[in-house]
């Protein structure tokens, strides 16, 4: 018997098995070279979501791969004692379906032989797992085969995770040569701590490289082929995958359903962990990553996949709209057993704005949105092109495969929706796609069929010959160790980096009710302008102010006064960034106008990032031309430290307009390598570029802010140097990190034409108060010391700064 | 008598008629109170314009105003014989016609009132117009009246204009204290030098507030209506009325007529003189200004209209497409008496792409567009919205009025087209507009009635209550001194000095030849990408090449080989500039997965702009955030010099990417007011920061170009520093204006790990023969210098300069 060769000394049942499945079904050559045994076990395995997709799927698996060398066992397991379980498996075996063109005797067979490899075990103790184990090594060894690897999937709730995570880990990992997978099902944490947390639990049991989390929308037909897609048509989509021709990116997911019966779960998740966070960024990604040169390469994919992550613009509040149904809060009431009084904020719905700072994608919108109770169930990806074409022609000879003035798009439709099932739909005049023949075929026409404002025949659209569901093709690309069909620890941190900051500002909104189903009519409809999102229908109730309110913006004015015996402007915040900039801007202009320039000194902090932005959108008419930018302090950092003043305009000013770059004068504090070294004369340097270009070292306009110390500029209480004398600009020292400036010294701000101080905020409040009273002193309080020899000094503060 | 006021000594027929149009028509209160008389002279009164619209006008004028305190006489004159004149003159004004509700018995009465105050003169030489000047005069002091004014209409061909300016200038001015207009129509010239031979021969005759250069199209109700529109829906627009907001204008007359029976007018101006110079132009500078807050000053308005030409981006070759409709060439032939050889290259379609730079219009597309044998007769300006919404709802639950992700848009409709006659469009979904309910009343609905993609119905629709002529209005405007309905000279010659160059480059180019009308079908549709327009379809026949045709760049592919022992790659130039914008990106890619930077040394010149321009399109994957740019020579001007070289990258390059503001490095060629002072030590500066910044001194690409006479970078024939030696930077002395400059030395060249020397154009052809065949001697031919140490050079050569 030693002298037969390995692969056939135990024609046991595997074997034969494969062999026959082979020969039947599949006809390959090497049905004889074993590669090795394979172990599924399927946790949860009498669970809802294992009943409906799992089984099904390895069903699938077992077909597709019994034949090519290696051989199976699948075992169920769960909590439920051995008897139940047993039952509840035969069931669900039983109702398997074999793919379509299978006769049924044999589709009878080939379940049989399935049922036969497959067993219910309770998994309950550490014991059960080490037994469990012990179990697959005799038999393996018992048929002398080898043990390639086990497949382990969670189909459990993640509580659950970390103990069975802990069994196998301990007394059901494989023996030396055999490798481990383990299969996790969302959700994957409810914000980047808790994902970090399960992350770092998870990781003191397993490889990165041996966990497969599951997003299974990666596994739908029509997102699996973004990526195939946009590589199969290389040609007609690179010249236009980018800002300059898209016009948007749409990625939805409505459903009509409401969260009745899963409430418990909603309440901790919402639409955002559900369905946005997950699924809906993973088809971002694929729409919008490089596509690497080589797709078979999963390392390729991966490491694009999170170069994309990188360039996501930030969430703020502004990104977002959200909506709650208006039965919701009864289910929760409901089912959680809740007082009348408590109002849940969670959302049902979101809409969220994406943008992407590459160059690729700059200034394209990416929208996502999902909700439940909406008025039908579709997803789909719609990347719709710009319109850059004028048809000479009347409208009504436009011919609509010819004309480019008809929309142009590409919809990856997951499914569902009026179309009724998956297809990938081309414009016809756009280009005509290449998809692969063997498993696509073009959509039947269906007349009068209408899909985003053009009839179905002006598309060219596929659908899947066979339609196949998510689980069975994850489940055969986790045996094809394909990592980029499944979401890294590095993809699932990064994807909650961005959504945490949303969900954080939004924990306390209150979401927009809505009535459900056709009956929303324009409620939920929203719109975009810049990064910010807003409701297109202003709220249908007015707020009403309690006798305690607060008072609110509108029944305030802007309110003029004096301050210091200068005059003061107060408002809201935003109103009183608006006027700034308008006064602002009306100073350059007359400026240039009388002097063919503009000197502009700026401050650096908090406040005037508002003003910047301000400044860099709506002041068409500024003169940035021939505006010179100065700073007012900087702190000793280089210029690209993100803690540098200067760093700050440049991202919220000097990106967005036209200043020569000549015309702007960051401070010299990084010099030979050195910060504000005394040796390199930064200050003085820069005193004598004031000096050369500004008239009379007279700014036009200098901005000021004013600290809780009353400090300003980089000028703080008792400084030695800045507060008098001859010197331009000086060195000195912050009681803050990084301690070390350089700043305008008073004199030259005294100097100014004129000198706007900014004071925002309820922090400033105190200081706001103080500096009311006091008189000119300086060294106690820098900010006193403002008071221009000749020019203009006006005081800008917010209400919460100024009444505090 | 001389005891009785003034206004009423002479109860001449003036007065007496003055009275009783006053008390019938108009019940004014002034009428006694006379400011004074007024002369129309009418020249050219016999000529089609006169006879179908100026008469018409003044009789408009005389029934506006002559209640109103002015008496006047109209004194039609041209060169026919008094009596045919006469005959004519008779003719025309017995076919005026009344205000819409006057009854006949009163038309008849003001229609002989008129008739009574309007001649016929001859006016051919210079006695003639002192004749004219001395009746006027002799009349006025007859009837004791005060001369107010003298209007001269010129409705005559312009090479008239001299000899007729030179004449009224020196027999025809009216007294002292009395005004005098000139009325011009256009066209005024063809180009901007015929243009401005114009205007200084006529300015030697008249001075410019006397002039009044008529565009008809600003009195056209509905474009004289953008401005007061802009004004009077300011709170709805001033948040839309930019590039935030509005997706595309279009400015399109287009026309079924042909040219038959013009074509020797046609020849010399085409449809560009025609229509858009003018028209158009006029049109788009209504829509594009800035708003003046007072529109009832004139300055104001002109002034913020010349400002708008000022940022009109400069027109190229590729800003446009023309076509010529079929028949043409034969209607020129007959008419022009050409032979059958003659082809006439005369456009008479032309579809324009304008961009305006300024923050306002940045990137937002004015399309131009006008046409003879189109497929109907329509004239509009369309303002479309983007589309910033998303609906939530589908798309067949839309309310028109309320959806925002239905179309919105402003439309000014001239007239004609489907709609029949003049109104204002704007969308339901966008804001109702206010115009004065005077003169603008609702239009009625029209069912089936489709425009720009909509039913009627989805638009507020707004037409005059009154049809009017637009030459009645702007002889009403001549009148009222409404300088802003009329071309400025600076207006005029702005307008010329935009569109010379595009007819310049045109002169030689064959337009596309359309069928005309219906049957022109797609083949006029254009698309634009960036600044670039070209037709949708491919032409429909292929060049076919002589014997002697120089060879397509289709003939070529990209070609290899080596020159001076270094890899060559040569091809026609925008292949050959693409491959080297690769070659570029890939080393940059290389540079900075390798060492986290890239250190980019670029030339200025001419060649490298395309490449610059290549670089800032398109390249999505260039690492700019890591990317230091350094200048390989720079000429000793200031930075903002247009000849400086920093200046080119800034415009093509930097300007459109975002390298970090502390990764440019510009030469410092301008140190305290100086250029390329010794002293100042700028070349051991710039030295010292790449030998701090670049490690090892060694720059990943330098890219150099070669002058013919063998120059490179800013190193010239025998230059005394920089070919060899320890120097890093170096002044040198070019041949050429400005004589100074700074440049990298021949030893830090060749320190660079890839060298690459851009070589383009015929000019260069000899100079790379040469070259070609020389040894390394750098004193004699400095490029023959470059040679790196250990990196890589490589020669990129377009055939003009590799084949010749």
């Amino acid at each position: 018997m030693s002298a037969e060769p390995h692969f056939t000394r135990h024609a046991g049942a595997w074997n034969m098995l494969t062999v026959a499945v082979c020969m039947a079904l599949l006809g390959c050559l090497q049905a004889q070279e074993l590669q090795g045994h394979v172990s599924v076990i399927l946790l949860g395995a009498t669970g809802d979501l294992a009943r409906k997709y799992l089984w099904q799927g390895l069903f699938q698996l077992y077909l597709e791969e019994a034949g090519k060398g290696h051989s199976f066992r699948f075992h169920g397991t769960a909590l439920t004692s051995t008897k139940q379980g047993q039952e509840v498996i035969a069931k669900v075996l039983e109702s398997l379906s074999c793919p379509r063109d299978t006769a049924p005797s044999r589709c009878a067979e080939l379940k049989a032989q399935f049922q036969q490899l497959s067993e219910y075990h309770r998994l309950k103790t550490p014991e059960d797992y080490l037994a469990l184990s012990k179990d697959i090594e005799a038999r393996v060894q018992h048929e002398g085969l080898r043990e390639a690897g086990r497949i382990f999937y969670f189909s459990v709730p993640p509580f659950a995770y970390a103990e069975i995570a802990r069994s196998i880990n301990s007394s059901c990992r494989p023996g030396p040569g055999a490798w481990l997978r383990v299969v996790l099902e969302k959700p994957f944490g409810r914000d980047h701590r808790s994902a970090q947390q399960l992350a770092t639990e998870l990781g003191s049991f397993f490889q990165e490289e041996e966990m497969y989390r599951v997003d299974h929308y990666l596994g739908k037909q029509v997102v699996a082929q973004i990526l195939p897609f946009r590589d199969q048509n290389r040609k007609a989509l690179d010249g236009l995958w980018n800002r300059h021709h898209v016009e948007r990116v749409e990625i939805i997911m409505k459903e009509t359903v409401d969260a009745e019966g899963r409430t418990s779960f909603y309440e901790e998740y919402g639409v955002i962990g559900d369905v946005l966070q997950n699924h809906l960024t993973e088809i971002l990604m694929l729409v919008a990553m490089e596509l690497p040169l080589n797709l078979s390469s999963s390392e390729a994919v991966l490491g694009h996949k999170l170069q994309a992550f990188q360039a996501l613009r930030g969430l703020q509040r502004g990104s977002a709209v959200v909506g709650q149904y208006q039965a919701y809060r009864g289910q929760v009431r409901r089912e959680l057993q809740k007082p009348d009084s408590f109002h849940s904020l969670t959302p049902t719905f979101a809409g969220v704005l994406v943008h992407i700072d590459n160059l690729r994608w700059e200034g394209v919108p990416f929208i996502l949105m999902s909700g439940k109770a909406l008025d039908e169930r579709v997803g789909y990806v719609r990347i719709l092109f710009k319109d850059q074409a004028y048809c000479a022609q009347s409208e009504k000879r436009w011919v609509p495969a010819q004309s480019h003035c008809l929309p142009q798009q590409i919809i990856f439709y997951i499914g569902h929706g009026e179309l009724g099932g998956p297809a990938v739909l081309v414009s016809r005049n756009l280009f005509r796609p290449s998809l692969p023949s063997a498993s696509w075929k073009e959509v039947e026409g269906q007349p009068g069929l209408r899909l985003f404002g053009r009839p179905l025949s002006d598309y060219y659209a596929y659908s899947p010959v066979r339609e196949q569901d998510a689980y069975s093709i994850l489940i055969s690309r986790i045996f094809h160790r394909r990592k980029d069909s499944f979401i890294t620890m590095e993809n699932l941190l990064a994807s909650w980096v961005f959504w945490t900051p949303l969900l954080d500002s939004l924990a306390h909104e209150v979401p927009r009710l809505y009535p459900g189903g056709a009956e929303n009519g324009h409620l939920l409809d929203f719109e975009f302008s810049g990064s910010h999102l807003s409701f297109s229908q202003p709220p249908l109730e007015q707020l009403v102010l309690g006798p305690d309110s607060a008072p609110m913006p509108s029944d305030f004015q802007v309110l003029r006064a004096k301050y210091r015996d200068s005059p003061l402007i107060s408002a809201w915040p935003e109103e009183l960034i608006a006027r700034l900039a308008g006064d602002i801007e009306a100073a350059a202009v007359q400026a240039v106008r009388r002097f063919g320039k503009f000197h502009l000194a700026l401050s650096g902090g908090s406040s005037p990032v508002a003003l910047f932005q301000q400044l860099a959108m709506g002041h068409y008419g500024f003169p940035w031309a021939h505006t010179h930018l100065w700073l007012v302090d900087e702190r000793c950092v280089p210029l690209w430290d993100p803690e540098s003043n200067f760093q700050g305009l440049q991202a919220h000013l000097l990106q967005h307009v036209r200043v020569p770059y000549y015309n702007v004068h960051p401070m010299p504090v990084h010099q030979r390598q050195r910060l504000c070294a005394e040796e390199d004369q930064g200050a003085q340097a820069y005193a004598k570029e004031i000096s050369t270009v500004v008239t009379n070292s007279s700014f036009d306009l200098v901005l000021l802010g004013m600290g809780t110390d009353g400090h300003t500029a980089s000028l703080f209480p008792q400084s030695p140097v800045g507060l008098d004398g001859k010197q331009l600009v000086v060195l000195t020292t912050s009681p803050s990190s990084p301690h070390r400036r350089m700043s305008l010294s008073l004199p030259v701000i005294n100097r100014a034409h004129k000198v706007a101080v900014l004071v925002m905020g309820r922090m400033k409040r105190e200081i706001a108060m103080l500096v009311s009273r006091v008189g000119r002193e300086p060294r106690k309080w820098p900010i006193s010391g403002v008071l221009p020899d000749s020019g203009q000094l006006v005081w800008y503060m917010d209400y919460d700064a100024f009444l505090g």
